[in-house]
C-alpha cells in the first residue's frame, strides 16, 4: 500500500479525499487524513477501509515529521500561510508535495533545493489557481504550437449559486469564504493592460467597470477587474501581449449593487465602529449617512445613493433586512467590512439543499497567417451537494489528480511548479471532464474591443 | 543680549523672524538663524544687527548640541519628524522649547523629564495646530466660566487663495505644501460625532458631503471633514459633547470638483504608473478610462464622470488643461498624485503678487440657564505679498510670540505643552489682533442641525 498523507479535512478536502478513496483499491492507496480535530478526519474517511484519520497539530514538530515520514507523498490543505513548514520537512524527509494554494516567496525559495533532490512540489493546481492555469496554458500552447501570436489573453472566474438555487435578488449566495467576497478588489487600484495600454481602476470605481459574458444555457454573467491581471504575463509566456484582463464573474447586476456598500463605507476593514456590539442594522446604514432630526435613514440612503423610488438596487437592499431596528449587530469591536458579512451571511448562506457553481471564461485573441483571430473557452461546474460542492470538486479533484500522477511517475518535472507543462495539464483536463469540468471552445473572428462587432 | 536659536530657515519662518527682529531692540534680543543652507539663513536675518546666519547639519550631534547651548531658548521649525533630537538636547542643556508642530508619541514621552526640569517645550502653537486650539479653549473656557455646558464643536480652517488674486475657476492655489492637499483625507475614513450618533465617512463619498459656511464680507464657503475630528475631545475638555466635527475650508464647488480626481483613481499614492515619464497629460487622464479604438478621452471622461455638455465641471477640467496631448509628465517611476500634484502645480502655483487667505470658522453651542445657544466665530486673514503670506504670518507670529512670553517669563507651565491654557492663548489671541488676526464673535440662538432654523 502506497500512503498519502492529506494534512488538513477542510471543505475543500471532500472531493479530493472522495476521489482517492474510489481509486484506493485499483492503484493500491492508503489515506491518512489528518486534521486538528479528529472527529473531522474521522468524517472525512467515510469509514472506507483504506483511509485512516489521525489528529494532528501542524505546530508540533514531532506530530508533523513522523506523520510526513511515514508518506509516499504529502497533500497539505491547510490555509496557504501553513505550507511552509510542511514543505521543508518533505524536503528534508524527499516526499513530493502537492497543494492548492498560490506559491509563495518562502515557497518559491525552495526551488533550488527541490530540484537538487529531483522532488516536485505541486502548487496552485485547485480552481483559481490551478484549473485556469491549466485550461489557459492549453489554448496557449495549441495557438503558439499552430504558429499563432498571442495578442490578448482575458480570464475570467466566478464562484456562483446555482440556478436551480438562484432565488435572490443579488443571484448570490457565499459558497466560498464570506471574509474574501465583502474585501474583494481593496488594497490598491486594479491594473491591467488593454490594446497596448496600461489602464487603472480604483476601487471606488471597479465595480462600475464590468463587462460582459455570455454563456449559453446560462445566460449573461458580468466581470469586474480583478487586482493582479499582470501577475501570470510571464508564467504563460505573454509578456507581448496588448491586452492581459482577469477578472472575477458575477450575475449581472451584482457589481453595480455591490457599489451601494462601497460608496457608503460598508467594505471597510480598516477601523472598528463605535458601539459595534449593541448596535442595530438600521444603526450600522445611519453610522453612514449624515445626521438628520427627522429624515428617515430610508430617505437619506436613497438620496446618497441616488436610488430612484422604482429603482430595483432599493429592493435589494431591502431584502437584505438592512434598515430592520430590531436586528442586532452583536459583534464586539467590529469593522464595517465584519458587520457587512454578518448581515449579509444572514440572506446569502446556502441552503441545505442549495447547489454552487463555478463559472470560468477565458477570451484568446492571436494573429495567424495575417488574420486575427479569436478562442472563448468557457466551462460551468454545478455541486452536486453541500459536501460535494462545484467548489470543493474544482479546488480538490485536480490536486487529487496530481497526487496520483505524481505518485505514479507521469508527472516527473522536478522543482517548485504550477500546473503550466503539458505533462500535467493534458491528462488531468483529459480526466476532469469524465467528472464533468469541461471547457468548451468556440473559435471566431477577433473582437478585441472593436464595438461594431461586439454588439451582441 | 538673550539668544534665540531658531532652527530651520524655511518659507513658515519669515514672519517669526521679523517680528524677533522687530522686538530685538526693546527686549535685548539676538537670534541665530541655522539652516542646513547658510545662503537662505543669511537671507532670512535681512541683514538686520541683531541676527547672525549660522549653518546647521540637524543630524550632526556637535554643531546641534553647540548651537543649543549657546541659546537662551531654542525654536524649531524643521519637519516635524526632525524635532525630537533637538528636544532630546535642550533636555539635557536644560533649554525651553517651541515648535508648530503636532505632539509626536516620542515628543510626548519626554513630559515627565521636562516637567522635572521645569521646562517648557510649547507644541501646535502655529496655525492649525495653533491658533485653532487657542481660539476655541478661549470660548469653550468663557462658556463653561458661565457656568454654560457645551454640546456642539465644529471647527474648519483653510489655507485659500485671497479674493483679489482668486482668478480660477477651482477658486483655488496652492498655499501651502501641495502634496498634502493631493492626499489629503486619505489612509482611512473620516470619523465624527454628530448628535451623538458616530459617523463615519469613506474617501469615496468624503468631497461629497460638504457643509456650507458663511463669512461675512466673503462669501459662501464650504468644509468637508478631517480624519480626526475626535482627537482633541479630551484635551478641550468635550468629552460629553454630542457634535464634534473638524473640517477643511474650500470655496463652493472645489470639493464636487476635487472629486472627480478621487473617483478617477488620480489620487492614489499607493502604486507608480507604467511610463509615466514619457505619458503627456491626456495619457494619464486616459489610463483611468476604458479602452477604445476610437471614442476620445474627453467623451469617455464625460461619460464616466457624468458630466453634462453645459456643466462647469468641465471647464474647470479643461482649465487644468488635462487633455493636452503635447505636456509630458516627465516624472520617472510616479504615482497618480504625483503626476496630478505636478499637473495642477502648472495651474495654482501662487503667483508672484498673488496674495492668500487663511480662513478659520469654529461653532460652539451650549446649554445655559435651560436655554440652548450657538456662538459662531470666524476669522480671516490675508497675506501681505509671497513672504509674509497669511500663511507665515499665522503660523509663524504666534510660535513667535509664544517664545518671547516664554523667554519672559510669561508663560510658566511646565511640560510638553500645547496652546489651551489662558496663560498661553489670552496674551498672544490679543497681540495677534495687532497683526490683523482677528476673530469675530457672533452669539446667537443655538443651530446644530435642525434644517428649519438652518436655512440661509
Amino acid at each position: 500500500m502506497r500512503t498519502i498523507l492529506i494534512v488538513g479535512a477542510g471543505r475543500s478536502a471532500s472531493s479530493l479525499i472522495q476521489y482517492l478513496l474510489n481509486k484506493s483499491e485499483k492503484e493500491n492507496l492508503h489515506l491518512v487524513i489528518g486534521d486538528l480535530s479528529l472527529a473531522l478526519a474521522e468524517k472525512k474517511t467515510n469509514n472506507h477501509p483504506n483511509a485512516t484519520a489521525i489528529s494532528i497539530d501542524i505546530f508540533d514538530k514531532n506530530q508533523r515529521q513522523n506523520a510526513i515520514q511515514k508518506a509516499a507523498i504529502v497533500v497539505s490543505m491547510l490555509p496557504a500561510h501553513l505550507h511552509i513548514e510542511v514543505a521543508k520537512d518533505c524536503l528534508v524527509f524527499k516526499k513530493n508535495l502537492v497543494t492548492a494554494s498560490y506559491i509563495s516567496d518562502e515557497m518559491q525559495e525552495l526551488d533550488v533545493a527541490v530540484k537538487a533532490e529531483g522532488l516536485t512540489f505541486m502548487n496552485e493546481i485547485g480552481l483559481d489557481p490551478g484549473i485556469d492555469h491549466m485550461s489557459a496554458m492549453k489554448v496557449i500552447d495549441e495557438i503558439k504550437g499552430k504558429g499563432g501570436k498571442m495578442i490578448l489573453f482575458e480570464s475570467f472566474c466566478g464562484g456562483l449559486v446555482a440556478p436551480e438555487s438562484d432565488d435572490n435578488l443579488w443571484n448570490y449566495k457565499f459558497t466560498w469564504a464570506p471574509r474574501n467576497v465583502v474585501l474583494a478588489g481593496q488594497g490598491g487600484a486594479a491594473k491591467f493592460i488593454q490594446e497596448g495600454t496600461y489602464k487603472y481602476i480604483p476601487y471606488c470605481n471597479l465595480f462600475r467597470r464590468t463587462e460582459f459574458l455570455d454563456v449559453e444555457g446560462y445566460g449573461r454573467f458580468e466581470g469586474y477587474s480583478n487586482r493582479d491581471s499582470l501577475k501570470y504575463r510571464s508564467v504563460y509566456g505573454l509578456d507581448d501581449v496588448l491586452t492581459l484582463y482577469r477578472g472575477t464573474i458575477r450575475k449581472v447586476g451584482f457589481s453595480k449593487a455591490w457599489n451601494m456598500f462601497v460608496q457608503l463605507g460598508m467594505t471597510d476593514d480598516s477601523y472598528t465602529m463605535e458601539n459595534s456590539e449593541t448596535m442595530s442594522y438600521r444603526d450600522f446604514v445611519n453610522s453612514f449617512l449624515p445626521y438628520h432630526p427627522t429624515d428617515s435613514v430610508e430617505i437619506k440612503t436613497r438620496l446618497i445613493l441616488k436610488i430612484d423610488q422604482d429603482d430595483i438596487m432599493w429592493d435589494k437592499l431591502l431584502e437584505l433586512d438592512l434598515f430592520n431596528r430590531h436586528k442586532i449587530v452583536g459583534l464586539k469591536n467590529a469593522t464595517p467590512a465584519q458587520i457587512l458579512e454578518k448581515i449579509l451571511s444572514d440572506s446569502w448562506t446556502l441552503q441545505p439543499d442549495d447547489k454552487d457553481m463555478i463559472v470560468m471564461y477565458h477570451k484568446f485573441g492571436y494573429e495567424i497567417d495575417g488574420e486575427k483571430k479569436q478562442i472563448d473557452s468557457k466551462m460551468v461546474c454545478i455541486g452536486e451537494d453541500q459536501t460535494y460542492t462545484a467548489m470543493a470538486k474544482t479546488v480538490g479533484l485536480p490536486v487529487a489528480m496530481a497526487t496520483l500522477l505524481i505518485l505514479n511517475g507521469k508527472i516527473k518535472t522536478a522543482g517548485v511548479q504550477r500546473p503550466i507543462l503539458k505533462e500535467v495539464y493534458l491528462p488531468i483536463l483529459q480526466e476532469l471532464e469524465e467528472y464533468g469540468v469541461i471547457f468548451k471552445e468556440q473559435t471566431m473572428s477577433y473582437l478585441g474591443y472593436n464595438p461594431d462587432k461586439n454588439i451582441v
